[in-house]
């Protein structure tokens, strides 16, 4: 009988082998993992540590039993597997609970031997109270710590989604919470302006936060009480956390000739095969590829590690089946907001060469008479094709539904335009009679086909740096106007622009503005119907230039 | 300059009148509307009468001095159009406040008559405690009529998703609720398995149920007392509430020889135009058609409403637009369930001719350690081209994210194996690893290939009742076959079936199950891999069969 060998049994190499067994009973399926827990939702550790998930065993619902009796597979934990001969088709594994080599052989090899938190090389990193979050055996530990020590303070390094996660889960147990971030601002995946948004509600949730600035070291041996910044500045603290981001395990894949990509982690096709016959990589270890550029990107996800699995699955029994490729989506929920993103970012975009339109569209999720608030969705869209690149969305409620009706539309390459069309259920309870959805796309396309240009604060601000003219409108109350407006901007109500356009220059170029962008597309539409050569809405009006050019 | 005339001034009219202004500055533009309230959110009512809306004003944001000084609309309310004369372009109007008549013209019409509230002609509907759930006005006499007199009982008349809103909102509100609907189901947009799967839900909350009913008068003069069915029965109340439809208001559009069509509404094309020039119809009066079938249909809501009137608007100032189709989505909440559907359901796909593959499936929306709750999706494929037709869900939360996937998803023309590939935003909080979106696909797709046919329990039954001869075998647990089990089948747990499929018939046609459906499939797919020739998986598995046979 064909024997398939895995390595790794968390998320991708037990769906490996779950789908090859569905396919075919014709096989010998085995895994092996160095590790003592199985197919566990490492997603959830940070859930677990902070109590709001009270058993470990919610989070590792299967066992070996389970997958022997449903699946014939044999899984094999606390079996390291030490090195491979591919020639031979043999591997040398060595049982961690009795310490004894053997050896044994496959015809198919997949590599799902995963990730790892990476350790920053810093004196202190060894100490009893630095801790990553790893994976099952390590968050029993950080609880078990909290629990027998009651650390008043902690500090996270890494603003990425664990780093904010457990900012928050920590927060909620009631420590205090320092965030250290090296780069300028929280969350790499989201663009600066986006990311910020993030950044203030954690300062409103009292989390401390300290981006770029870069640990130097954790002072005091065997526990740290101190942390030393290379700013110079100085932390005390009971408790620190390390989620500076994960390494792909790549060592036994590159002891067999195995290419690694661009990205650190292994190169497939899309059919999970390595450059080596007969040996897959699937889940972390494996690097993934844009569904919009079509190049590698690497983003380690429990839904990716799934996916991918199943596909190599699928191939092994031969059935006919490839990778798509990802958008990169990610959400993640701290303290009372829900943070997006599916495809290119502003910055992402640019520096792929796209021509890019870009909205900031602020609209509740349902009716604020049925409780609705408001979130931010800033769309990217190809000003050449008319197609969505990619949202980025922050708001306390209905975000993971509109991302993911973006992620659907990005998904079957959707225009700016496709959006309005879409027939959304609607009921005031769940919705507005026009989607936020629906909105972005209106807006980006009327953008895209210049009846209705925006602009974005940045770029409103470095066009004017760059000595450009503009005449800039206020159209809001003016009490709006005297708590805070646009540097340079001139007040005419909306209800007044009919009769005072004739004292603005129709051939100046015009930035109009109201407060979140509504009203200000009426008042273009009413200066470009007046003859107005150039006239631009600000993308997310004035409540998205404060924030972004004052930060309030 | 052009004039455009618009009668009606909810949804759509006001739509209509905000677009073509926001194209263009060169038309004079007019609404009459012979109620009071303008642009308000009917699908509100079912809220401000229960008291969750506090006030009437949350749902009427805007007025007429609204839309003049931004659009430079006229709005006149109180106004009724009593006839037009096409050939002279101009339309007679009663101003309801003087009594006064006066003629306008118009270059452009656009007929955004809305639709009323259908009143059965049954003896006592004109009682003083007798309601319609129609217009802003009208809740507030409900409102007005339920503090003032304290009803302790209240009949609803319909159970569409108006009546069921209402149902919840006056149960919450204390009163005693009895619902009668002519069909046998509630919900006629749904197929009756998932329709009963809210009947369930409404009597658990203490809503009487009375389908397959029809009410043959209502006693007592001017405040009724007592229902009478034509069964005979009848039923004691303080307060009836009428909800049994709606239907176009087309006596103008008649009056001018505009096209009805098959629908009862007014017939359109793409561009929101009817039969006669320079007539549009939008909203409620006008009829949509499917983006499936191509069909005519008619499905009134404010986010059609919203949509054909922006259509319209663009048409009239010369912008290229034209309606893509609605899939009839619907999305209601009833206590704590939501209910929502769209495309076609199982009955539908049946009727329009195609080879359906249909799945229930039974998911949490998020992992059941971080408080996910069950959904069951009830999808529906054809055949022949892999192309999802419809979805319906029924659940307590989650709901309407994955309805809106299904709606973006079939708007695309996708096919069920799409779905398994979309990227969508997976953490704890908001989605398992594989989404039930994508779950749904994959089985579907299975079936589809005739890897892993599905059968539902309803085929089932009808099969044996045909004389089809099936081998039915319950993969679960001895207590869980002990509880309840379908009729005939034979107990063989999935870990002993490799073993044990020796006592099995390979060419008898084979039914495998589980409790919802994943376990079945793995079942199935061992007796496939053992040369068993037909074996399907019931679809929902004991869960559904319980429901759908035993009513359970």
């Amino acid at each position: 009988m064909t024997k398939l060998l895995i390595i790794g049994s968390v998320a991708a190499g037990t769906s490996v082998g779950a789908k090859a067994r569905r396919n075919s009973e014709d096989l010998q399926i085995t895994i092996y993992d160095k590790d003592t827990d199985i197919s566990y939702s490492g997603c959830g550790i940070p859930y677990y540590v902070g109590g709001e998930v009270a058993d470990i065993d919610e989070l590792t619902p299967r066992n070996a039993v389970w997958f022997k009796k449903r699946y014939n597979i044999d899984i094999h934990t606390q079996h390291e597997v030490l090195s491979i001969n591919h020639e031979a088709k043999t591997a040398e594994i060595l049982n961690l609970m009795t310490n004894e080599t053997f050896t044994d052989s496959y015809d198919t090899l997949v590599l799902a031997t995963g990730a790892t938190s990476f350790v920053p090389p810093i004196p202190g990193v060894e100490a009893d109270n630095v801790f990553s979050v790893r994976n099952i055996r390590n968050a029993g530990e950080i609880r078990t710590y909290i629990d027998q020590h009651q650390p008043k303070h902690v500090t996270i390094v890494g603003g990425g989604f664990i780093g904010l996660e457990m900012a928050e889960q920590l927060k909620y147990k009631g420590l205090e919470v320092t965030l250290i971030e090296r780069l300028p601002q929280v969350m790499p995946p989201l663009d600066l302006d986006m990311a910020e948004r993030v950044a203030r509600h954690l300062q409103e949730k009292g989390v401390k936060l300290l981006t770029g600035q870069t640990v130097q070291s954790l002072y005091d041996g065997e526990r740290v009480s101190t942390v030393q910044l290379e700013s110079g500045q100085t932390i005390e603290t009971d408790l620190v956390i390390l989620s500076v981001g994960i390494r792909p395990n790549t060592k036994l894949a590159k002891g067999i000739g195995v290419e690694i990509g661009s990205t650190g982690a292994i190169k497939v096709n899309k059919k999970m095969q390595t450059n080596v016959p007969d040996v897959y990589a699937v889940g972390d270890v494996a690097e993934s590829f844009s569904l919009i550029t079509g190049k590698p990107i690497y983003r380690p996800l429990g839904s990716t590690a799934n996916k991918t699995g199943r596909i190599a699955g699928q191939v092994i029994t031969g059935e006919e089946a490839e990778h798509r490729g990802i958008l990169g989506s990610g959400i993640f929920k701290v303290f009372d907001l829900t943070v997006a993103q599916t495809g290119l970012t502003e910055r992402e975009a640019v520096e792929e060469g796209y021509e890019i339109e870009v909205l900031h569209n602020i609209k509740p999720d349902r009716p604020e008479y049925l409780g609705g608030k408001e979130m931010v969705i800033k769309a990217i869209a190809d000003r050449n094709t008319g197609k969505l690149l990619g949202a980025q969305i922050v708001g306390p409620q209905g975000v993971d539904k509109r991302i993911d009706v973006f992620v659907t539309a990005i998904s079957f390459g959707a225009k700016a335009e496709d959006l309005f069309h879409l027939d959304l259920a609607y009921a005031p309870p769940f919705a507005t009679t026009k989607d936020p959805v629906m909105y972005t796309g209106m807006a980006l396309h009327n953008s895209i086909s210049k009846k209705a240009p925006l602009i974005t604060p940045q770029q409103l601000v470095r066009e004017i740096e760059n000595g450009e003219a503009f005449q800039i409108i206020d159209t809001r109350s003016n009490a709006q106007f005297e708590k805070a407006h646009v540097k340079g901007a001139v007040h005419i109500p909306l209800g007044d622009l009919r009769t005072r356009a004739s004292e603005l220059n129709p051939d100046l170029k015009t930035v109009v503005y109201c407060n979140k962008g509504v009203t200000g597309n009426a008042a273009q539409n009413i200066l470009i119907n007046h003859g107005f050569k150039v006239v631009y809405n600000l993308s997310g009006g004035n409540k998205n230039y404060q924030h972004v050019v004052n930060n309030e």
